[in-house]
């Protein structure tokens, strides 16, 4: 087959790690374009990368014939309209979690690509994760028999810098731990979430709480297989970036994540060290490659995304269930804030 | 100082397992006496490990003035009874857990013991597991900073076999996650719970549901320092007996337990293999013969007790939330049930 | 820079795995060629991976302008012949371990690339492995002060299966345990080899001893620091494929190597279960994409190659030795065997 | 049974360890005399540990009637003495490894023992760490299959603080490794170790190497089973006190000791931190209370001892013909020593 030919579109943190996996470690796969509305932004990356165009218009993006598909990347308040956008445009979408924020918009998102016919996929990289992948096998394979008991944690490495008041309110939930619901249910397959109950606060931050800025965070999950999952998120770990997940069945336990990042063991004075990883882009590296692989096997080979609009919209429901919570201090059901 | 007697008051598992610590491995203790209300239970333990004397008469006991304290293993709803027949006795205590199941029981325990002078140790384990016990040092000496979100866990070893007919009703709060109440309350030093939240259910045996047997329970609760702690219990770990604790601060992560028997590690055709402890009295023997050795410690030195009733008073708080919370499903401040 | 065109002389095992990781995983970098002696597996494996050209003939490769590096992957008796036509034909170079297999083989090699200028890069994996390279860069920063006790091993997966009449006699020394050679000289940095004791056995395929063909041995290493060094290696290691190493010294100890295959953890009837890596090119993935585009910067960015010629021949002195060591059942100095 | 009556003969580090387990932690067992040579030495150990008899004169102890049995923790020169003195006054004997550091004194201590009819234990105290008897356990049910390759260490913990002129020559064989020996005896069952060859040198105090003191070793020992065996030493390893056992076998492989202190694991700003265990006293305290409780019961049920002086003979053999090794660099053969 031809190449395929991707954009991005955000060149930020993330955004630019995408691209310089698309750009340089996928077969068959080139970075055409790299698009960030600050002027500059995109030149810069896009030179350093080697690809052709760099822009602040996405309309030129979507545009050119010859961009077979987008990685979207920018600000997630921005993601579903850029979604609609791109499909509408006929191109291949893999959009960074989450793709929505509002249960219409998931609905919008998910429309727009179906009515298309292009591919769409979620960026919920834990999938991909090596030991993840296992644990979920695990679980698909009946190993660990029916879960009854689930736990997926976040926790972003610290200290925490950024100023409060520029994060959007409820990002814990929209766009920490919806990686954590996604999480819990694929690795309770089969099952659908029922109802939630969540506690959050401002730990780290505690002058930013009068602001609405929550930092810390555990929200327990009802599944109708009867399941009980805990999602747990801190925005400040001392000791770097730290995700994790367990299933307890009636036939066993699996676990996956343990935050090393090589398998090198120091034994020194202090006693025996580790080296931990210290950024999501350190520790789910492998992780990152195959989504993005995973997302040009897709549009090459015309399956469906292995991880689609559908899981997005689910694991949105969590998180909305989580911030009505959390305002009624009630336990939720999924219900309520999809009807 | 000349030896201390001891009589044991219960002959079932757990207090064969302390009678025979008792015996064998407390330097200048004595098991003075065993008593059982079954005829023939003590008698046999009593011979195997040569204590003089073995009666179905607990007053028999009690009445002795060469007998200086006791161990409570008799059944949970017993020992509150027990508890304060012994201080009015004389004798100095070590009770399991539950020392009571209702606020006001909790009440007389201590009320008695306090009365008469003599030392009240309640059964919470953990806190002298190795493990455990390093991770409350880390947290105590500041190193895990201020604590923001703990976790501790139970599972017993499974399959379940036992009849759940004969487990009285909200066992999984009272007697198995108290323990994980005292836990996450002794890793929060110096904070108080505030408010729970619970879930439970029965998926090991659903068809005893009815009967209102749960034996599986997810636990959230606020402490006044704003932390965020999770207890979980399974009655049916096919792995075998599991309890863990976490502890998630500002400065830095502190975890103790990992159900490994021994530092063996056998690697073979199907893959690495480490073996498991399958019962509280192999994973736990080193906190079991520690506790007792406090206890008889306490009694001689004239020490307060290292777990109080005031512990398991509080302990027990959050039990009782947790079960008004699963009744009511919602969040229960502990006020409520305490008032 | 214009895309780097190589070509694979060997499409057995390891040479399909780096055609495939040229083919497919490194950035400007293309498969154009494929050699085997054996009719039809070239162009199987070329067809696979979409290279355009497919030989039995290697003149033809070494004969073309456009083709700038090959990958000798071809049996270990023809390495150094192959280096010396593709360094004539200005080709850079990478050759898989062994590069040599005598002394004067190896001058050769060295002389020929550095003659014609090319680079040339030897196959010594596990030094671009994470862990392995995390534990050299503790010991080259001095975290384990100078090195005292060292150990490498090989355990290839079992069961093993080849016949040992096909297998050329020593190949434990040569083409195993050169790894680990290797890896003692690089983790002592700056030391050189001084002497050699060595023992061997055919414990796995006892029959065919008498053959000549050593599965089992343990060689012991003196440095000229003082440092002490084992290697040992096994061809049938039924829990799979296992490369560890150890250095202890003044300071502290690192170790690197653990044969897991992901961070996943399985809890069972059994016990704790881990999965372990059953072959080199599963456990040293990252390791052969890292040394192979090491490879490719070398080329492109004139820099000299991280693991040379040189390193090949101190690697082989101390497998000279070693063999010495055996014939003779004495300590054989490294300079016996490279004068 | 009546209460054992023990006493220690040497009231230094190992013997005050020893003398604290017998009269505080073992059921049954007094420790009614502490001898020593030092004025006071044995006074204030027996006072704190409620000895009822100190004294400088070993005659005096081994006169006793009431005295069973005797702990040899004197240095390791005047251990065969002692154990034949004891055995003519028919105390059963626990003595601390080595037994004897000639053959001639082996077989006399052995011939002692055997003609007086009493037990004679020796202190290989790995063989009751739970770890090693867990994959001794592992060999010996056939799990592991026909052992291999073995490796057991032995590195005492640091930084070394001793005074080397101080210290016998050769200890580092006799009194260090002799532990290793036993080991890779007892974990290779059924098999007898037939050569020897051995590296050594001083490098943790390079100075005192020209009076014979050697610090750091490596041993080769193969056995009539085929199995090849290495053995390591150090006096200085900064992190603490560490031995370890591996065993490689036909069918899979056994690793046992981790250095860790307990099961809490800690996470900070430099990563995962691990505490080690500094002293044997500390690591193996469960192996040394289990040892000296073997020795009890050898005594009072009549079982054979567990660790023989045959045991003792055989690892002896070994630590001969290393130093021979050293002294020839040849390889030896245990019938050249034992001869």
């Amino acid at each position: 087959m031809r190449t395929l030919q991707l954009a991005t579109i955000g060149a930020g943190r993330i955004g630019s790690n995408h691209a310089e996996i698309v750009a340089r470690h996928i077969h068959g796969v080139t970075l055409a374009a790299v698009t960030d509305p600050v002027p500059g932004t995109a030149r810069r990356l896009a030179t350093e990368l080697g690809a052709p165009t760099a822009t602040t218009d996405v309309e030129e993006v979507l545009g050119r014939d010859d961009i077979h598909g987008v990685l979207i990347t920018a600000p997630a308040r921005s993601h579903t309209g850029l979604v609609v956008a791109a499909a509408a445009a006929g191109k291949h979408i893999f959009v960074e979690k989450p793709m929505a924020v509002t249960s219409a918009d998931a609905d919008r998102a998910i429309a727009a690509a179906e009515q298309a016919g292009v591919v769409l996929q979620v960026g919920f990289n834990r999938r991909f994760a090596p030991g993840f992948a296992a644990a979920h096998a695990a679980v698909a394979d009946g190993r660990t028999g029916t879960p009854q008991l689930l736990r997926s944690l976040t926790r972003d490495p610290g200290p925490f810098t950024a100023d409060p008041a520029r994060i959007p309110q409820w990002t814990i939930f929209l766009e920490t731990l919806v990686h954590d619901f996604d999480t819990l249910c694929w690795l309770n397959p089969g099952a659908t979430p029922v109802s939630v109950h969540a506690t959050a606060d401002a730990l780290v931050r505690p002058d930013a709480k009068a602001d609405g800025h929550l930092d810390t965070a555990v929200v327990t999950i009802r599944f109708d297989n009867g399941a009980i999952a805990t999602a747990e998120a801190s925005f400040s770990a001392l000791y770097g970036y730290d995700v994790r997940a367990e299933v307890f069945g009636s036939e066993g336990m699996v676990t996956a994540g343990n935050g090393r990042s090589t398998d090198m063991t120091f034994y020194g004075p202090q006693g025996i060290h580790v080296d931990t990883a210290r950024r999501d882009t350190e520790l789910l590296r492998a992780a990152y490659t195959a989504e993005l692989t995973a997302f040009a096997d897709a549009v090459r080979h015309k399956n469906p995304a292995l991880v689609t609009g559908h899981d997005a919209r689910r694991a949105l429901s969590i998180a909305l269930a989580a911030i009505r919570s959390v305002e009624t201090t009630a336990t939720v059901t999924i219900a309520e804030v999809t009807a």
